[in-house]
């Protein structure tokens, strides 16, 4: 009998973080902050914890995992490693292909990896809420989770919309004991000037971020907190690349090319960055991120400093952006849907160590149904998109007769974006792709550098 | 480092499932035609495949898995077993506490136990369609999931107002390419007359029986399959205790009282069965299913003939009843609302073998939410049953200073029934019991036994 997961014992998960930095051939670019000049540790304590600073800034290349967190992540942790027979068989490909499945956490995604951590090291800094932002929920009920295990309060600003269209991971998030408000809320300085322009706004991520970001700054028991784009979110994420190389060692296997979907870069990061010295060291392995043509931030957007946030109240970033007001249109790949990227990955791109390719809408929920027909589990909208590169490299592998081993990272479960599924096979679902002229216009924008 | 989860290899999947039959101690009264005499296997080969109509009626102990079989349940299974560090900590109690969750199939139920097997036995025997009927869609997704990946045609009749407010399970059978269609419909005899009297009729779980039974016995190429109830299915579902017994011996434990949700019966016996040979050679085991104070079949029904099925098409089965026209209230644990019981859970809680309390709805989500935010998972509805008979336990255990080993099935997942979270949450949510007069009532229309 062949096996079909790969699975480690609770022993195993990893120890340490891995820090990508130290193995960087370029460190990366300070953040700047308003005047130009670099954001010191002392700028971001206002609304971050002291070690997630620390983390945001080191150097070092291994991180110890603290005991707390480790016990935290056993409730899900270590996640499977599928060998993907039944798609192998379906394509008619001699290639092998892989998946790492992070939708076996209770929040249904890879998000909590980094939320336990975060509200860990809040808690032990005294701190006793939480704040953030949602889109679709992912990342607020991932928070949720995590903070009601440390007993923190979570107060999670949601864009209006999302509140009001998709009340279930809402609803998640309020069983996990967290406030959820619908943004712009009438409780912060931003809130009430967008909604005295505007009293029907139906919200944004950016204004969200800028909310959570004001009330964390504005009381001493409250921190925010960020589900992807930061180097320590991204350390974090980074127990899913260890745990797959561990278990491709026990079938005596390695990958040729690893596929991730990418929006602010925890996936990527999270699964590539352990496999990034190998590269180095002369391993012949692709890291490729698969971001939607909708919002192609790798492949048509342009590296240089800007925004994290849409009203520029973040310190700069330099990274691939759209441009920090560019609005993507409203794919149900909500996690993607980001105008900038993380600057590590963003960097590592740029040095031609990481590849980028965009796959449209489309494309990436009839791979998603093919592979949910194949393998069962029926994947995050997200997810679809790096299961599309990876069939597509497998079909590929047809042609040419290449036995590669291909491994993707399976971010989550599509339990929650049903929706999704029901207009795309309804033929209700179409390619929302911005012509050359709009991406343009929204790169004018960048943010001039007085430095 | 101390487990939380308790794993088994690929390997360990169960090469048997276990007949209880075997060691009952009186064999189970037979199924009766509209004749009052026992149903032949050739009356059931209409509608039924003929392996699965064997196992109906064998009293072999062991009968083997299908290789083909075991390499669909390695894509979940073994399933964990998980040590209720958390809960138990929450609790303050000296208990110790088990819970096999079987969230983790695609379908996220343990219903896919028994459909694959079902659609197994079909695809071999020669059968190109299955039809069924599903209520919020637990079954009907698992067997289209399991039809799917045999390469059977499956059409699900689905109530009609649940397939209208619950899109999502039907989105994905539709996702794993089964049709899906509201019921009543007009393909049918049953559903035209229904629909002739009642054009805007709602549809119940009974018509709905009704109308893929009807199918299946007039095509030739099509059968019909059941979730629950019937001893085949039961059968299928031993993997689940099989596989716990093997957990437990890892660790070196027992349970002293086992709970389990129970509707049809599927859950009750897939734990329970394998550990009854031990509770007649003398071990001091508690066997106890736990039913909704709505639908309080083994608690307050009878023991007695009655019709698996709303309108009398099915056999007559000795069974605890409320009688085949009682209608449960709309409770959310879709999965209980079943006016009778599995033949074999019956005959043994009847002979004192098994135990059977009823608890109200808003216990179970109270207990539910208390779950969730000790171990991170939200249960299904169904499932809180059985939490909340185990928390009673273990605070029972607490004022006694007993440390008893308690185990309950975590059956399913909780993200399709966000909304029952969401009325519960504000309050909305009530118990909904029926007084003794109405259950009485139900009771006078069980069928006369002309035998």
């Amino acid at each position: 009998m062949v096996n079909t997961k790969i699975l480690l014992d609770e022993a195993e998960i990893p120890t340490h973080w891995y820090n990508v930095i130290a193995d960087m051939p370029n460190p990366p670019a300070p953040y700047l902050g308003p005047d130009g000049k670099p954001v010191t540790p002392e700028m971001m304590s206002a609304i971050f914890a002291p070690e997630l600073i620390e983390q945001e800034m080191s150097t070092q290349r291994w991180i110890q995992i603290p005991q707390e967190v480790r016990e935290i992540l056993k409730l899900w942790r270590p996640s499977p490693l599928y060998r993907a027979h039944r798609l192998e068989t379906v394509l008619n490909t001699p290639a092998k292909i892989y998946y790492k499945y992070e939708g076996v956490s209770p929040a249904g995604s890879h998000k909590p990896n980094s939320a336990v951590a975060q509200a860990y090291y809040n808690k032990i800094a005294g701190i006793k809420r939480l704040t953030t932002e949602t889109g679709a929920g992912q990342w607020g009920s991932a928070l949720s989770l995590a903070g009601n295990l440390f007993g923190l309060e979570v107060r999670v600003y949601m864009v209006k919309v999302s509140y009001e269209q998709k009340p279930f991971r809402r609803s998640m998030m309020q069983t996990w004991g967290a406030e959820v408000l619908p943004s712009p809320s009438n409780l912060t300085q931003a809130g009430q000037q967008i909604l005295s322009h505007d009293p029907n706004c139906p919200g944004s991520l950016g204004i969200a971020i800028s909310e959570a970001v004001e009330e964390a700054a504005s009381r001493r028991d409250t921190n925010y907190t960020l589900g992807s784009v930061l180097n320590h979110v991204l350390l974090h994420q980074t127990v899913i690349g260890l745990e797959t190389r561990k278990q491709l060692e026990k079938v005596g296997d390695y990958p040729d090319v690893i596929f991730a979907p990418c929006g602010g870069g925890s996936n990527v990061g999270g699964m590539m960055f352990p496999f990034l010295a190998d590269k180095a060291a002369g391993k012949a392995i692709r890291l490729v991120a698969v971001e939607p043509t909708s919002c192609p931030t790798l492949t048509r957007g342009q590296f240089a400093y800007d925004y994290g946030d849409s009203v520029g109240l973040t310190p700069l970033i330099l990274m691939y952006t759209l441009g920090h007001d560019f609005v993507p249109p409203g794919i149900h790949a909500g996690g993607l849907r980001y105008h900038g990227d993380s600057a590590l990955v963003s960097q590592l791109y740029h040095e031609g160590i990481l590849e980028a390719i965009a796959v449209p809408q489309l494309a990436t929920f009839k791979a998603g149904v093919l592979f949910s027909k194949a393998e069962g589990i029926i994947p995050a909208p997200e997810s679809n998109h790096a299961i599309c590169a990876a069939i597509d490299e497998a079909l590929r592998c047809k042609t040419s007769g290449e036995q590669k081993t291909i491994l993707f990272t399976l971010s989550g479960h599509g339990h929650f974006d049903m929706l999704a599924y029901d207009k795309y096979l309804s033929g209700e679902l179409v390619d929302q792709d911005y012509p050359e002229e709009i991406l343009q216009a929204a790169l004018q924008n960048l943010p001039k550098i007085h430095g």
